[in-house]
């Protein structure tokens, strides 16, 4: 097991990353000072494959632990889900000495610790995050919220979490497509932060895919500190966190424009990744040769569902509704050179415009 | 006018006290540094009465400015109302650099408040309270939430404004039971913190009760600067800032036993204070003398709906309910002398639920 810091201004904590921390969680957890049982939150497929031993680390420590279910996906994120969040943490008499403790991948952690955020102003929680994707992604860096209507994540809060537990051997239990939608994620920290990382995930591929835990543990470890490091610099994303969205723009985009029924986040964010080193190359930046190695990374991780057929006009119009594109000045992160991101505003409209409707008619 | 800063660890703001300010808001929040026009938060009742100088104020200063408006009344600090305010928002194309203007009394004020505080994970926001009590209470310290059928404010969040403006001139608009009610609090102030604000409210009560501009002017700094040296100490109310609650527990009780519907918030408070003073008498605290002055001026200030009739066993309940009741661990506010609050915990169970039942039998 390794350990990281996320040190931030007001608040720090540590994020856990190793096989078989999951069966550990409950002293790990007691470590970090927590005190009574928390109120796990989390749905039935996790439960189902990892309940038993999430149960049994904790009972051992806190005694009787209740268990709070929501759906599973991704329009589970919803007030309507959050209102049965808090009515069963009445029920259970939860007060302002409760904590919650989110069980599940990025849906479970961002609906739970908005929960969290929000229950009696605000009251502790800590995550175990059981997909690639959230203990990359969505565990670290304090972001909550909700899908409303209108958008993603429409509705949340800055809450951080307490404490972090990434167990690789979970990861065994995730289906091929999902483990490659949370690689996809950790190719984008090496895209912006580590070459050394994209080598890495170049020579062990496929040990990655086989969920080794060594390799598993050391893509979490370097993209967890990716992450903490940029947070810690920019906690409530006002400035250089932006670069954390690269892929994330466009990519939004196309998850928006398909209803988000046919591309997994990772994926949306592989699509926008490869549609901003194309478009990087259009004006200028990056080598081709580096372009199209990191290309075939990204479609050597797994295999992506086609844009073909998505109607550019759908595209755009989620693009022009993106809260990134304030007051119309279009910004996307763009790569320099592999391993090193960089905020690019005034993107022109016309020449942003031109390149997806090429991008889409040729991309496969 | 007289200014007043509200220091926080990460975070400091002004409040503007003083007749006249309304008509000044726009400059006055422009030299705050807000940039674009406002979405001001409100209800009919406020903007029917003193809507027209708000806008010219602001639009004078930042163009069009759009007003969304919810129900007038505590039951309008809902879910509901929330979703209607961020619909609305939506519908205004809001985004991360919008804010918000909270322009009413304490519902408006909290439920503005939260929606700022979740719109997008956070957006700023200004007060101009328009009720004396949320002039002096809920407009300083950062509490925001909405109530749900469990109980009020249960679900909300920490978020502090940018600016405060009180006006004075204002308060001549509320009716004389809503005046009365913000003075229950300012009493509290004195009571907890500071004996020479009671001797002045006890000098000028006249005064007051017909809104003279200096007299307002002087309580509501008086008032302002108490809670803002409080919450300084613990903007989260993990400790001192709980003296704030004198009156409270048992005023909140009162309140939740009859539904909310017939003790204003100040009235409940009053309620309290007289209860406390009288428990505090019972175990010892307090002179005779003291009590009896502090109920006097508190009596003086307005006419009281009696609380003979309310069952006990529904206060009893309903206290057993309240957050600050945790673990059974009964804690109330008393005063040692008037001007100075300690926190008691520990009260026995037994000797408050007779001494509740006397006081039910006795009270007019």
């Amino acid at each position: 097991m390794r350990t990281l810091n996320v040190t931030l201004k007001n608040h720090s904590y540590p994020v856990f990353v190793g096989a078989g921390t999951l069966a550990k969680s409950g002293a790990l957890l007691a470590g970090c000072g927590f005190k009574g049982a928390p109120i796990v939150i989390s749905n039935s497929t996790v439960m189902r494959l990892h309940g038993k031993t999430l149960l049994a680390a904790l009972e051992k420590e806190f005694g009787k632990t209740p268990v709070i279910k929501i759906g599973d996906g991704e329009r589970f994120k919803s007030h309507e889900s959050l209102f049965g969040i808090y009515d069963a943490m009445f029920k259970l008499r939860a007060g302002r000495s409760s904590w919650i403790l989110a069980f599940g991948g990025g849906v479970i952690g961002d609906i739970a610790g908005f929960a969290a955020a929000t229950f009696m102003r605000g009251i502790p929680f800590a995550m175990i995050p059981t997909t690639l994707l959230s203990q990359v992604d969505s565990s670290i860096g304090g972001k909550t919220g909700v899908n409303v209507p209108q958008g993603k994540n429409l509705i949340g809060a800055f809450h951080q979490p307490s404490a972090v537990i990434a167990d690789t051997e979970v990861l065994k239990t995730l289906p091929a497509r999902e483990l490659a939608s949370g690689l996809y994620e950790v190719i984008k920290y090496g895209a912006i932060a580590s070459k050394s990382l994209l080598g890495y995930i170049e020579k062990r591929l496929p040990e990655i895919l086989k969920c080794g835990a060594r390799e598993l543990e050391h893509i979490i470890m370097e993209s967890a500190q990716i992450k903490a490091d940029v947070v810690a610099l920019d906690e409530k994303e006002t400035g250089p966190r932006a670069i954390l969205n690269y892929g994330h723009t466009i990519g939004h985009a196309f998850e928006a424009a398909t209803h988000y029924r046919k591309f997994k986040h990772g994926e949306g964010v592989a699509w926008g990744m490869i549609a901003a080193l194309r478009y990087g190359r259009e004006v200028g930046l990056l080598k081709e040769t580096e372009a199209d190695r990191l290309i075939k990374l990204i479609r050597g991780a797994g295999k992506l569902p086609p844009v073909k057929g998505i109607r550019f006009d759908d595209i755009w119009n989620a693009l022009m509704l993106d809260k990134k594109f304030q007051h119309g000045d279009i910004r996307m992160i763009l790569l320099n050179k592999p391993g090193k991101a960089a905020i690019y505003n005034g993107i022109e409209k016309d020449s942003l415009c031109g390149f997806l409707k090429k991008f889409l008619a040729e991309s496969l």
